[in-house]
């Protein structure tokens, strides 16, 4: 028996086959009901289930291990696997160490937190421990006690992957690695974290004097690094930022992988997984930053299939594309494997949200359009907290398929409808794919901000105008990029590809009509001649609202500038302007870029005639650079992106081209 | 012909009247459409229009004015009134002039930002301008410019007044003043405000003494009195601060009192009106403490009836209370005149959002339940804006009742469906009240922190730590008083009524069981004293989640603690508590007050087994203290709200009895 992935889908025993997952927590629910749980999960075509085990919950003293129950009949994890088994549904296991799950302390046990020191927890710059159960993830003491969990759980959960004949078939390493530092923006500066630091900068520059060339300091040995800290204040220290933002997404790299490598002696051979957060109060628009967090681990550990985490909250217009568009980060990221929901929103943690049937309904079908390959319900089950243990109070998660007593809600007959949708169309779904006229590029490097200015960060650390800038990579992300460019392209039922910048294959982007690239002011040198080239050859790229003039150490880079030759300067005018036939357009800044251009070039104009976006021949391609910067917020920027009606005559942003799905 | 306000409902010609409203913009719309426009409005059972009248429309070049059309026909407003009037419709007036409306530079006149000089404008603590459309409200140059347009326009619309035979049966003076000193935080520091400032001072206290003596400051005579900027950085900061806040509330009813008395100049009788703002992308959270803002307006100027713009973008469980509150709140600071919407969502402003038709039938007849005595659909019609004169561009509002072209959306059916509900059940909806059981006490001094922590203000001037304190009076008010409490006894359905705890009325309070006031560590004397006193004389106080032993200056007081003989000291502990017999409840911070009492009093101990909690009687009367923060984010905090089902052995926060509405 086998379970692996093909391009783009998940395979059992040599067939296509979609995950229709339910997650249930046996440690939250009365023993007496797990297999009703399980049946009814089974009855709406699900074929696998999926679940936390707690660290905590079966190391419930130091050293004292139970998975049979033998202290308390919710801990028998071995009868909770084989009654898995007998009903037939395959299973994820997730076990650590951190599970969060809102579980207390994340699910690390409350005596390894008492005994644990100092130089095993995340610290801050001040050497102060940042919270009770953030731990130092290289920390060694920290590595040894998971060792010791894993030297317990591990074998037991090899005897029933699927190689050894089921239920396993996936397993999750660690969980949502990252997510404390994004919310918090508290940053580890343990000294395991800064020694790694130096070393990776080491492996970067090779001598410090390169270095120092690039971070313009005067460092006389690596020992001498200091980990960038506080505000951002000069581009040396954005510099020093930038390096540390691809230093963590190294180390989380080094920290799965080290986990991986450990769980793999154990002769677990499963296929393992680890999930990807980002939905925020309703808004996915920062979902693209963590995907990018994982870029190392993407290229180093092919063995894990990184799946996004979809809780939109409530279904809107706002975010109704946000997870086509994260979709389609994630498979340029990770090409070859599905993309997969690892959570996938049925219920909600919050009291206070109303996760209604009907939403929800309209919310997996489009998810299935959207390319979804498979999915674990999240949660499945409600579930009751073991006293203490519960991180919000007794009760875990609201308005699931099914309440912790097996009572149905509404939603239990939307799972069912979706179940037999998906039985029925099975291969339509796994087989199909979408083509696309335009494709989008990802650009990484404006997504390394979660250090200098994370979600819930009182005060930003990094202001770009103190680095003699005028946009913020995280607004030209969010608003013009994520809620602006993709998801007016998504109105549109323009089909679109995304494409990481970074790693462009050249003949794959011509075969688009277009290649759409929102832009700060900075963009390394190597990818800017890409995009001159990317054009000469026949492409046609469009770029707003900036073209970069800086490399992404922010020193200065006109490659494309010079390339495309496009003569540029800066100007300020009111916001309106006029924009490929339609007049008064809102643009977001008064600042722009202003283009000396033959007229017949100009697609854009300010109030003053001034020219703010042209469209030229270059080579055999075509530029189309807009020197505004607009999102997606009235329905004139739609007209922009629109295809003429009923004229090809002036063409708009897009060439003219609809998106078709089709049988391969 | 009359039109009035009695006691909670309009009067047309002496007899109650539910104003059923629409807003068209006719200077946005086709003249050959304008009548089509309002005979439809007329047939979904409305009875009056709403429109702005934009200064810059009809004062096109410096003193030159156009109101017959003669310059454009869109400009022909004694025609456009002269069809309310002929097609039967009230009209209310909105001219300025300020009207926002998403006309370029909020509908001033273009000349006047070129003419007027830095003495007319906001101008920040540099002394810099804030915007080019920012005017200094009180400077007499805007003033004198304000009154030559008022000396066109109000003679004409007095003509047209009720008195005068209608149609006009009220008017708006300005628009949302003070909305964009909240949005950005940027406050006026003009010389004409702070000569005002200085005075309102030397009012308040009289001698510089015993300014100093409050303040703790050392100032020699008012004239040096420096008004507050920057960071609050100690208590003498936050002192100025407050004052500040209550003179800013000052500063606009003296604004709106001098645009009131030179209108009534011009012979114009009618009814007046101002419309509140405040929710923001779906959340009303912050609309409390706009309506706060108005309080002393609403003092003197009995004759302006103000009414809240109810636009929550979407439904939802998060904030499906919400209207209900903010009508609940306005009723308390304005008692005597109706709960009308002055902006009733109806389409949107902005194309991202989704208006979707059957969301607003919900939210419509909700408004109705929760108490609204009238109200202005906004936008009635879609508009297009004359070339230049839209601030986001051409199109003006996005899904509503009807588009610019006349052509009717699923919205327009639910108008009907509301206009028939309406008519036939009239006096039932303006004669009936709610009966309530628990009154909840609205404390406006939690509310001014506008200048020091505004909506998008990047970097909040106040952080209470800085005072020494550990509970932030805005967290306090949306978390654990708006979204906590008053959400939650919505959701239970347990009627409540609002009361201005700085103008209590004891005898009608003592008519509710109970009286929950949500607390910070601060509060005046005087209210401190009222509530002993309620207590005392057989009143049942809840309060959470602190005792406050400090006045509203931050000085000692602890007038509340001793009259209730309260020991508590301050503590930490896990967050989970137990409370009323629940365990596992789930507190927003570690910080409690944990009381010294009897054990039979305790309702709430921590992990530790303090008691965090307590209902005893004192006097004639009972007191339940809370010391822990909650909103409610989980079931079982509602269960904390709710009286225990089947059983009334042991009572929770709330004593049985359920709301009913009858007619009066």
């Amino acid at each position: 028996m086998s379970f692996t992935v093909a391009d783009g889908y998940f395979v059992k025993d040599g067939k296509p086959t979609f995950v229709v997952s339910g997650e249930i927590h046996y440690f939250r629910i009365d023993p007496h009901r797990w297999e009703q749980h399980l049946v009814l999960l089974k009855r709406t075509g699900a074929n696998t289930t999926s679940t936390y085990i707690p660290w905590d919950w079966h190391e419930y003293e130091e050293k004292k291990f139970d998975f049979s129950g033998k202290t308390n009949p919710a801990r028998n994890l071995l009868k909770y696997i084989e009654l898995c088994k007998k009903i037939g549904l395959q299973l994820i296991v997730k076990p650590g160490p951190y599970i969060l799950a809102e579980y207390d302390l994340h699910g690390l046990p409350s005596w390894l937190i008492e005994r644990c020191g100092k130089n095993a927890r995340a610290l801050d710059e001040h050497g102060n421990v940042i919270a009770r159960d953030r731990m130092s993830y290289m920390s060694e003491e920290f590595l040894s006690h998971v060792f010791r969990w894993y030297d317990q759980i591990m074998p037991l959960l090899a005897r029933y992957q699927e190689s050894q004949g089921g239920p396993v078939t996936m397993m999750q390493v660690c969980n949502e690695v990252g997510l404390f530092q994004w919310l918090s923006g508290k940053v580890d500066y343990n000294d395991s974290v800064t020694k790694l630091h130096r070393e990776f900068l080491k492996n970067r520059y090779g001598t410090i004097e390169n270095l120092n060339r690039k971070h313009e300091t005067l460092y006389t040995t690596f020992g001498d690094v200091v980990a960038p800290r506080g505000y951002v204040e000069n581009r040396q220290q954005y510099r020093a930022y930038y390096d540390f933002h691809l230093f963590y997404r190294d180390y989380y790299a080094l920290y799965l992988d080290i986990l991986v490598k450990r769980i793999r002696t154990y002769g677990v051979d499963v296929l393992l997984t680890h999930n990807i957060p980002g939905w925020i109060y309703g808004s996915a628009a920062e979902l693209p930053m963590l995907i990018s967090t994982y870029e190392q681990v993407m290229k180093i550990r092919k063995d894990i299939v990184f799946g996004l985490d979809h809780i939109p909250e409530f279904v809107s217009f706002r975010n109704a594309g946000s997870d086509l568009a994260c979709n389609k980060i994630l498979q340029a990221l990770q090409p070859s494997a599905p993309v997969w929901a690892a959570e996938f929103q049925a219920g909600t943690r919050e009291h206070q949200v109303k996760n209604d049937a009907n939403d929800m309904r309209t919310f997996y079908f489009a998810s299935l359009a959207h390319g979804l390959k498979s999915f674990n319900y999240y949660m499945f089950s409600q579930g009751v907290n073991p006293k203490g243990k519960g991180y919000y109070g007794k009760t875990f998660y609201f308005q699931t398929p099914l309440s912790d007593q097996c009572e149905k809600s509404d939603l239990y007959e939307v799972t069912k409808e979706i179940g037999s949708f998906i039985n029925r169309e099975l291969e339509n779904l796994l087989l199909s794919e979408t083509k696309a006229s335009v494709c989008v590029g990802f650009y990484k490097p404006y997504f390394c901000t979660e250090l200098t200015s994370s979600q819930i960060l009182k005060e930003r650390k990094l202001h770009v105008e103190k680095l003699g800038l005028s946009l913020d990579p995280r607004f030209v992300r969010e608003e013009i990029f994520f809620n602006g460019m993709l998801r007016a392209l998504q109105t549109m039922n323009i089909g679109y590809d995304i494409s990481d910048l970074e790693n462009p294959v050249l003949d794959s982007l011509l075969k688009y009509k277009q290649l759409w690239v929102a832009t700060t002011e900075f963009m390394d040198g190597t990818t800017q001649e890409f995009l001159v080239s990317y054009v000469k050859q026949g492409g046609h790229l469009v770029i707003y609202p900036a073209i970069p003039t800086l490399d992404e150490y922010l020193h200065p880079c006109t490659i494309l500038k010079d390339g495309l030759n496009l003569q540029f300067e800066q100007s300020t005018s009111p916001r309106k302007i006029d924009a490929f036939g339609i007049d008064d357009v809102y643009t977001l800044l008064q600042e722009k870029q202003v283009f000396s251009s033959a007229d017949r070039d100009a697609v854009a104009r300010t109030m003053t005639g001034e020219v703010c976006g042209l469209r030229k021949q270059v080579g055999k391609g075509f530029v189309t650079a807009l020197g505004f910067a607009f999102g997606y917020t009235t329905d004139d920027h739609l007209l922009i992106f629109t295809p003429r009606r009923g004229s090809t005559e002036i063409p708009r942003m897009t060439i003219p081209k609809m998106m078709h799905t089709e049988r391969i």
